[in-house]
């Protein structure tokens, strides 16, 4: 008996050891890349949400896919947590985009089925995900030019600065419903973090600095401002959790995974993930007391980041001649040059504001950052917490404020002393 | 032969007088309405997009109907210059919106049918269109009243402040394809008539005003900021043309009509549509010498508005328990009350920015008000394009300064004293 008949209009299955052959080899593209080979299927256990499978050629285990599909609960809790399997739609809708704009720093897409919430993709066997990486002190020289070039690229190119009314509407559409995932954020980033909730870590419970930081109302009010920017801007694509774990890497590539929360959004929430991710790589390290040259490293490659997203993206906004915002002959070149330098801040503001919120709900929510929670020393712990406050309420707080890059180096700099 | 069957599923063909009655009578709620009456049926020439049908009971005159049809092209113009009938989808939800939240304000809809692009209205015999009553120097005692509660009712109850996040993106689907209509206003409320440009009124042909107006780089610059957020800003539904020709009222009823602009998008554009348009209607007649009374009125009306639109909308959100933005417990009351009144200084700001946008496009653009464009002395009507443009400039330039309502109305009456 057949189980998958060809093409995308197959009927939604749980793939597993004893299905997912049959379900590769009726798909041409598979069955192309791996020429009837036998395969070897084994699955990775430590997907969060998804489940995800390394597919091998027997004879030649050069030849790797992976294979990726949600089900329709949270993976590591089981069936007593629903979440709606479409949630693959986004990813691969938001994968096929990036793919589009910045092919190489996107995992090579063999299939992608959202009938079967399933993605079959390059293997990145010798890449390891940028927040282990960063722990292990490992310096990756080609990261901040890399990361500058994606980020520039996908949300200039996705913009209103660049796509027509119709193309951007269609972009709108094509994410809109993702609901339930930028429902995850509004919650999870913006919100239970703060307050007292049972989804916080346990640490939280009577902490002093949680104390503080829950009662700490310029804070909330800043917060709030934030997040209805996060529910009512639409800026651009983003890939709505660009952290540290979302980015796989060695030396010589950099690919982003996982964009699952994609929507439109503001322009400022990615970068401002990775912005405060890199910061709290940065802390962990300078309280461990790390060897100088790695935390140098992480706050050289932080500057190198904000400056050279300015740069990329200022470049494309130049070689742009119109847009649906922008009309020729409208306006002069010079008051058009100070337009944009006033839009460039504003996104470097709103970066710092949502880099502020990631950093805060990392210290006590739900989702902790293993640069920090995993330290073991408890005075180490609580200093590299103390200090990720410190800075993320100072981005927060005044991030309406912040005029240039070199401001927000300096609040680091001055909270890491 | 039949032309039209029962229910939604017609193909869609243009009402003339031939077929009108036939359709009329398919349809249960009209048969209801007229108890199968002789019908007269009258075609009113100044619709500009559409056409719009007077049909009135033979036998009682009093019971009356307007049905309206978009077809595919601009009825002013005709079949060369086409403009999708599906403006007319956006017109039925738009309508069936308002209508759900503040049914007095809006025509009784006894049909709707968005394959055949036509709703069946309550007919509006009583009331005049507002902008023509002004000039006629009218009074209406209940206005401000009315249409704050509209603005603030609407505004309030289709935003993420009262919405949950699934209700607040199925309502951006509804809308998020008015791409035509928006556009028109990307275009034409915020470009074309501020540059040269082929559509512009040929009074702005070398006129010194204009050009003064198109070299003003400061203005053009807050300009795009202005439009940027009209593209990309989506607080709440918002009729998107509110300007005295989209009002229809007498002493005692006030009714919005036409939007088919509709879309989600910034709080401020439909306050700021009508504060632009009933100041051009106060500089008018401070312009031609009308009795002091009058232009009293209309800026007392003004600031009417504004303070009851602020007052009821912070009524409805201090009545709002939880909703997507605020959990409870987030945030103390006295910070969440300060959070507010940013909030409603961040939408008078817009409003005064959208307004300024809103004026000055009625100068020399493709749309002039009749208010000014028909003034036929020369110097008076030069007189009130100058008053008129320095206070637009005035809103655009200084529309984030703006701290309250007061300095708003002071803006208009300096520049008409």
């Amino acid at each position: 008996m057949k189980n998958f008949e060809k093409g995308q209009c197959m009927e939604y299955k749980i793939l597993d050891k004893d299905n997912i052959v049959e379900y590769l080899y009726s798909i041409d593209s598979i069955k192309a890349y791996f020429s009837n080979d036998s395969l070897e299927v084994a699955e990775i256990g430590d997907g969060n949400l998804n489940y995800v499978f390394i597919i091998k050629s027997q004879s030649d285990p050069k030849k790797a896919l992976i294979l990726k599909q949600a089900v329709p609960y949270l993976r590591c809790v089981g069936e007593e947590y629903p979440l709606s399997k479409e949630r693959m739609t986004y990813e691969i809708r938001a994968l096929s985009s990036f793919a589009q704009i910045t092919s190489e720093y996107v995992p090579k897409l063999y299939d992608t089925n959202e009938q079967m919430s399933a993605v079959i993709m390059q293997f990145l066997g010798e890449h390891i995900i940028m927040r282990q990486g960063m722990i292990e002190q490992t310096v990756y020289p080609k990261f901040a030019e890399h990361i500058s070039t994606y980020l520039a690229q996908n949300l200039f190119k996705t913009s209103s600065l660049h796509l027509d009314s119709t193309q951007k509407r269609a972009l709108i559409d094509s994410f809109n419903s993702n609901t339930e995932l930028c429902k995850l954020t509004e919650d999870f980033v913006f919100t239970f973090a703060f307050m007292e909730h049972e989804t916080n870590d346990e640490y939280s419970h009577g902490h002093e600095i949680a104390q503080e930081l829950f009662s700490d109302m310029q804070f909330k009010k800043e917060v709030l401002a934030l997040k209805y920017k996060f529910m009512t801007q639409n800026d651009a694509l983003i890939h709505g959790d660009l952290h540290t774990g979302s980015i796989m890497l060695n030396e010589k590539e950099t690919f982003v995974i996982d964009p699952e929360f994609a929507f439109v959004g503001p322009f400022g929430f990615d970068i401002g993930a990775l912005l405060g991710n890199l910061t709290m790589s940065y802390v962990s390290h300078i309280a461990l007391g790390s060897k100088a040259e790695y935390p140098e490293w992480i706050i050289n490659t932080i500057e190198t980041i904000l400056v050279e997203f300015e740069t990329k993206f200022l470049a494309l906004w130049n070689a742009q001649e119109e847009s649906s915002l922008i009309t020729d002959g409208f306006i002069s070149e010079v008051s058009l040059q100070e337009y944009k330098s006033e839009f460039m801040v504003q996104i470097l503001r709103d970066s710092v504001g949502f880099a502020g919120c990631k950093m805060a709900r990392r210290m006590f929510g739900i989702a902790g950052v293993a640069d920090i929670r995993e330290i073991e020393d408890k005075a180490i712990k609580d200093k590299a917490i103390t200090i990720t406050l410190e800075i993320a309420k100072r981005f927060v707080k005044n991030n309406k404020k912040i005029q240039n890059i070199e401001e927000v180096i300096t609040i680091i700099k001055e909270e890491c002393q």
